[in-house]
């Protein structure tokens, strides 16, 4: 889908839509002219069904010398997770294969690289390789996933595979690149960036000899190719970095793409505000950052003390706009207000501070809630959940911490700014609290995060029941208490602002619950 | 789906909730036995694949004498509007006949009865009649595109049809009942109540007899079957009973199953708040609705008295908080505020406000948006927008004065509420103004919304593109306008509550758009 970007979604079902991409093709067909060399561009474009009604399809167009060479359809249309290709795209039954200068190849879209008959029917034909274009999103580990789909394929039809990926944000997925080339055995010749755009130039001389060619004397729009291979030893490290910088790059092209620069946020001096408030910087620039302390009667002096240093370490002035007039203002209002209300009521006065400030700056508010929170309901709706996008959407707290700490000792590949020790080592040891009344604690009301992020990650990752949680060994009145939390919810989940896809079941794409849902096992 | 309800969503894809719907269906065949009834249920199943791999299926359980005589599983899966089945469900090939008391008969499940191959089969069969279980979500004109299909279903086949349908909202969906039975030649022999359960008893003597029978000797928790059918004669009033109808029930079921049992809403003086505390009466009852009018310095006193009135006509009490002080504080925390930014801001204290109130209350706060506001962007979002449920987020400003102007004069069948003329005459003549800035009128920034909503219905729900609906001659200028605020606001819907679906094309679940989008043509 390089001519429309994926998904699309509903805008696949118009046919003047379809049309213009359709016409983007042929204009850059046209400039193909002459030039040497071939193209492959994925697009939707219209075909006729038996009946000659007018159907969509899922395509890569492949171009030479000013001329569409032959289409090929998608064969195989994912329906699942985040993908509702049966909504808007009839599936081809014919196996695509392509010649270009004395070689034949094959020319998979995405999911076709995962189905079995394909890789049957690739295997019986007389192809050299074969290209996979994709757009598959990141989430935690999906890069062994694509490339255990890669091996499969070796082993199937023993011939070298140019697999394809999409870099960047789109909403709540985003697409970390990651293209690789693996030999006739499912030996990798080339892994390219991931979360960057990147080029790269092979030889192909026959089935079994692939190379990866200097690109210097091609000249491209994209980023030089690094010779080195990424040297990451340490798995969780990896799994860190591509986390974080899955963060930065989702955030940033919300940002860009919605046709704006800046970003605001409100600063408590926990974790959650200054995790996102260092991804905002590592996305945007110091420069595109505001940052605001809104204290009430609640806060205490240390976590001005910690915001204040973690702004600094950013490079970021830290405004302080005090809400306790306002706060006392909607308690003579409301005097009979019960200790919960008056908590959500400062929440939401902070709110309408932040928002009035993006609406006078331009610059977006990002929400802060981490995964842990928004599964417990533990965010103040039309308060701290407000917001553009949240970075952190898809992050339980235990993994904000480890990314804080990652992040503290490491320098995104991707990232704009270039210092490390952001976040003051307070923010990390001390007992979170959301500082809505006196003296509290987040271990008040829930368990260790420990505790809790696994139990959710039981509910929610692992689609697991009741009675199975309780069987691996959790307390029982805790699990229920928290699956109670979860599904009770669900409307708050609705109406979040949207953040980057991290894990694989995250809350805007995938997941998809009834609110009125009395079935809580 | 009588067992979960529909849709049930990912709860599909959950073994051990499709395993406990199983079970509800074993309790009830054992209550069946030696009980002289045949039931048919609606459920999920799990069934194993060719590779004994687990598959779940959309079936209809036929149940008799403690026996599960045979189970149909559904043949055409929709995944388009509203629908995901494909997401869910594999589809079966086989087509259903079942045996009763020396009749033979073809179980159809829903979409199954639209498919062309599927009534070229029944004819093929010898049945004497066929049943359609069915959960079909209103939307205008819904009824009558029921009833081509019936009427098509006996031109193919010849044969009686009994065409059922569930009753009653989940989240943005209503199902509106209205089943029928049509004879051999697509006759309507009987029609059932809409938006209402309701009980029927049919007799079949064979394809060419069909009764219906008083059901005074059958015991049915159900409501008394009503003798006399609907006998709306104009379209358009019919149309109106329905949708009102819609919003009444879609409202009532989203309170009810979501275990809340009251509301509360903030009263402007305006049309839109005023339809809504209406609705909320007629659903829910007076003593079930409280009513806060929050007054600016912008309120004019004219505005306040239309608001008493309609709440004294809805036998409400209306309680006056002032945001004054509020808003006076915020321009003093934010002195440099423009003047859109001071509209929101007042919105966000009324926001603030009202969800303080429903906190301590435990009445859910409805939302007041019509269809054409959330369409161009103008309400506020955090402010006007919050809200558990907004009954008329599905109609456009033009089809609210319509409901307006028709409750005035009728009484719903199924409202609680049973007086006319709620809303005063002066509240549906004055021009709409949302009252945040000095003499603010709507018309300030739209075009009557006689020609904003033909424009918005082009752009929605007939889906024609820019210089499609120019073609139809509307300002060139205008239309631009319009389908940029549209694209442009799509952020907001993504955050709005859910409402009751009335279109055929509303925002909550049939509509899925990116948000990062550059094309708006």
């Amino acid at each position: 889908m390089t001519i429309c970007g994926y998904p699309a979604q509903d805008l696949w079902q118009k046919e003047y839509f379809v049309k213009s991409c359709q016409e983007k093709i042929m204009q850059i067909c046209d400039l193909s002219k002459g030039k040497k060399c071939a193209l492959i561009i994925g697009s939707p474009i219209t075909d006729l069904d038996r009946d000659q009604a007018i159907i969509f399809r899922n395509s890569a167009i492949f171009i030479k010398d000013g001329k569409i060479e032959k289409i090929a359809n998608k064969k195989n249309l994912p329906n699942h997770e985040v993908f509702d290709e049966k909504r808007y795209f009839t599936d081809s039954s014919a196996l695509s294969t392509h010649k270009l200068n004395g070689f034949s190849f094959s020319l998979m879209i995405c999911a076709d690289l995962w189905e079995n008959k394909n890789l049957f029917l690739i295997s019986q034909h007389q192809i050299d390789f074969a290209i996979a274009v994709n757009s598959s999103p990141y989430s935690i580990g999906k890069e062994q996933t694509r490339f255990e789909k890669a091996k499969k394929f070796s082993d199937k039809c023993q011939k070298p595979l140019i697999y394809l990926n999409q870099v960047g944000g789109q909403d709540s997925l985003v697409f970390d690149g990651d293209s690789f080339v693996t030999g006739q055995y499912g030996e990798k010749i080339l892994e390219m960036k991931n979360f960057e755009e990147d080029f790269a130039v092979i030889e192909i001389l026959d089935t079994h000899d692939v190379k990866v060619l200097e690109p210097k004397n091609y000249k491209s729009n994209f980023s030089q190719f690094s010779e080195k291979l990424h040297d990451l030893n340490l798995k969780c490290q990896k799994t860190a970095q591509n986390n974080y910088q899955a963060c930065i790059l989702g955030l940033r092209d919300y940002i860009y793409k919605n046709g704006f620069s800046k970003v605001l946020l409100g600063m408590s001096g926990g974790i959650d505000s200054a995790m996102v408030a260092t991804i905002a910087v590592d996305a945007l620039g110091s420069k595109n950052v505001a940052l605001y302390a809104l204290p009430s009667r609640f806060n205490s002096e240390n976590s001005m003390v910690d915001a204040k240093k973690c702004a600094k370490n950013l490079e970021v002035e830290l405004k302080i706009i005090e809400i306790e007039p306002l706060f006392q203002k909607m308690l003579e209002t409301l005097p009979n207000s019960s200790a919960l209300t008056k908590e959500n009521m400062q929440s939401r006065i902070r709110g309408n501070i932040l928002m009035s400030l993006s609406n006078d700056s331009g610059a977006l508010l990002l929400s802060t809630g981490n995964k842990s929170e928004l599964a417990c309901g533990y965010a103040t709706l039309y308060g701290d959940m407000c917001g553009a996008f949240n970075p952190i959407k898809d992050l339980y707290k235990s993994q904000i911490y480890q990314l804080a700490n990652w992040r503290n000792q490491n320098i995104p590949a991707i990232s704009i700014y270039q210092n490390i020790n952001l976040i003051p080592q307070n923010i990390i040891d001390k007992a979170p609290t959301a500082e809505l009344r006196e003296n509290q604690k987040d271990s008040d009301s829930l368990p260790d995060y420990a505790i809790l992020d696994q139990i959710l990650y039981q509910i929610i990752e692992e689609q697991k029941s009741l009675s199975q949680i309780i069987e691996l060994g959790f307390n029982k009145e805790l699990v229920e208490k928290i699956t109670n939390l979860f599904y009770k919810s669900e409307y708050k989940r609705k109406q979040a602002p949207l953040g980057a896809k991290i894990s694989k079941m995250a809350f805007d794409l995938e997941r998809r619950y009834p609110i009125s849902n009395n079935y809580t096992k």
